[in-house]
């Protein structure tokens, strides 16, 4: 335990954002934008031309320039993992693909006891490819970048697995979950296993932090968030404790302003906020004793430049202020991923502001 | 103003829904649901059958009797006028369809000070047809049974004439809004003039309540709210108090639970409530001297019974909550629209238990 310890600390002196995450001071306010690996870069999409996206998250190489593209261009504090959340369904051999303008869709759905009972496992050398870009990229970061690595939550991966593909209304997941608590808590499960594997096999390759990104969890509500998903998602963050425990746990999804004090709850260090809520209300919702991370709206980064100043110094003047209300911390962040259509030069003086600020 | 007074007095007492929404004491506890008339009744997708939407909603005969369908059907406190957000722009001349599987079309966006100043007015008798259907409904709903008045708010509205369609995230608009003020004000000023004139096209005609629809209001942060936004959706509930002061005036916006309070003190009598904010939560964000109306999730509606009566309980426990923490009533209504995959009878036995309870 104590090397352990002790390489948190040392870790946290040499990057911003464990320093942030782990309730120690950083040299600078940490800064990171969820998908800022992705389709609002030029460089992207080059080296993406003529392949598909799980064929690409699946190929070390590219995954390991991806990931690199956005810190080398933004100077951010963090690079996430350029993957996607039904990579490791995937790789556990479910039949499904990411199409171009709707996103993942799943061949077989899966809606019943029979369809949760044949669901395969993820085997640890099934994502290797991944393991293998996580150690590239850990030679390749320049210093004090921390590397997060990432995976879908229990219930945002059923969503996809029922519903059979993106949903407005998560409609027929909810009436599983409602209706067959039974099966509902099996498929979880399985779910949760996958997300363990996934994570420890990026931890165990050299991840400094990871994100557990339950996208959609803010279509319950925080009744049925406590009742049918919390548990699951606390399963994920206790395992990787216990296995990983120098790696700050980071957890977000979209519209969950009602649900931040649950999140956190279930085992998160840092609790991400969409830009709904402000950080300076989203601190008493949290309680004390944990970071936080967020939370400009992705839409302003389409504004003029008077307005994106001023409301980056509006968010970090809450994070201040959530700082002074007991958040252990502040990770400065998008309050939801890069929109595809952002000017790039914008993130980048995002970036240079928040670090002189 | 006395018999405007007593006119009052005398629905609240007949009407359970003007009761609750009026600080006055309902002979049972109002039900009605968002998009209750529509595609879940067969007898709507019957008598739609051949028939565009926007061309259902300019024909008195069948607003009336889609209007009627769920008063029938499900025995609810109140008809909500069957009618599409886009209907007053189409009815003063903006080139615009419904695309069935996609939702209104804009022909040409609205993006620019040109265009914004090339925006038609509503003339009153551009919705006579609206106005009939609403005559014939004050003739034909059952004693007790009160119409609700329909108008999407400017926002809303000017997200659909920015974008060109419905949008996940209203990139477009909010650029706009932050990038241009003055072309955005302009926009919403017109868009309120039209809201207004519908709305009082309504109110003459005869409906006794009306519920303006700031459906994606729920995307922006509270700040931006109530700078760009608040303002115009004030002038609206202002302009109807002034013309039409017995009705009540009904707000939502769904994912608005940070908004709620900015949205009450718009001018609303009651504060529309998603699933994702507890009732007795959102008032403590509204403050006492308004009444609250939802909010059970209707994806509830697609689990077993047992799940149904439940969470039916919770929603009157926590909207009983709300009255003892100062809300002046509660109606009870989904937390969105009616799914179109619901069972209609499962809405009946809802209607049936909160009216028992």
């Amino acid at each position: 335990m104590s090397t352990k310890d002790e390489s948190t600390r040392d870790d946290a002196v040499a990057y911003p954002l464990l320093a942030a995450a782990t309730g120690a001071t950083p040299s600078r306010r940490p800064v990171w934008f969820m998908r800022q690996a992705g389709r609002s870069l030029p460089e992207y999409r080059k080296v993406r031309e003529g392949i598909g996206m799980l064929q690409s998250c699946f190929r070390p190489d590219l995954v390991c320039e991806i990931t690199l593209q956005p810190v080398r261009r933004h100077r951010t504090d963090a690079a996430i993992l350029f993957s996607d959340i039904v990579v490791p369904l995937k790789a556990a051999g479910i039949d499904l693909d990411i199409v171009s303008g709707i996103g993942p869709v799943i061949e077989q759905p899966v809606r019943d006891a029979a369809a949760v009972a044949a669901m395969p496992e993820l085997d640890p050398e099934q994502v290797a490819p991944v393991a293998e870009a996580v150690r590239m990229l850990r030679g390749e970061l320049p210093a004090g970048v921390a590397l997060i690595g990432f995976s879908g939550a229990p219930f945002t991966l059923a969503s996809y697995l029922v519903e059979g593909g993106p949903s407005r209304n998560h409609e027929r997941t909810k009436a599983l979950m409602y209706s067959d608590p039974d099966t509902w808590n099996a498929l979880l499960g399985k779910l949760g296993d996958i997300a363990i594997t996934f994570l420890r096999a990026q931890a165990e390759a050299g991840a400094q932090a990871f994100q557990l990104f339950d996208s959609w969890a803010g279509a319950l509500s925080l009744a049925d968030y406590r009742t049918y998903v919390q548990p699951h998602s606390e399963r994920v963050f206790a395992a990787l404790r216990e296995s990983a425990p120098a790696l700050p746990a980071f957890h977000f999804g979209v519209g969950t302003g009602e649900l931040l004090g649950a999140m956190g709850e279930a085992g998160a260090d840092v609790v991400g906020v969409d830009w709904r809520t402000p950080l300076d209300v989203a601190v008493g919702r949290v309680g004390p004793g944990r970071a936080l991370q967020g939370n400009l709206d992705p839409a302003v980064l389409m504004a003029d430049r008077g307005t994106v100043e001023a409301q980056v110094r509006r968010v970090v003047a809450e994070g201040d202020a959530a700082v002074a209300a007991g958040a252990t911390g502040h990770v400065f962040n998008l309050g939801h991923g890069v929109l595809p259509a952002t000017d790039p030069d914008v993130l980048t003086r995002v970036v240079d502001l928040v670090h002189e600020l």
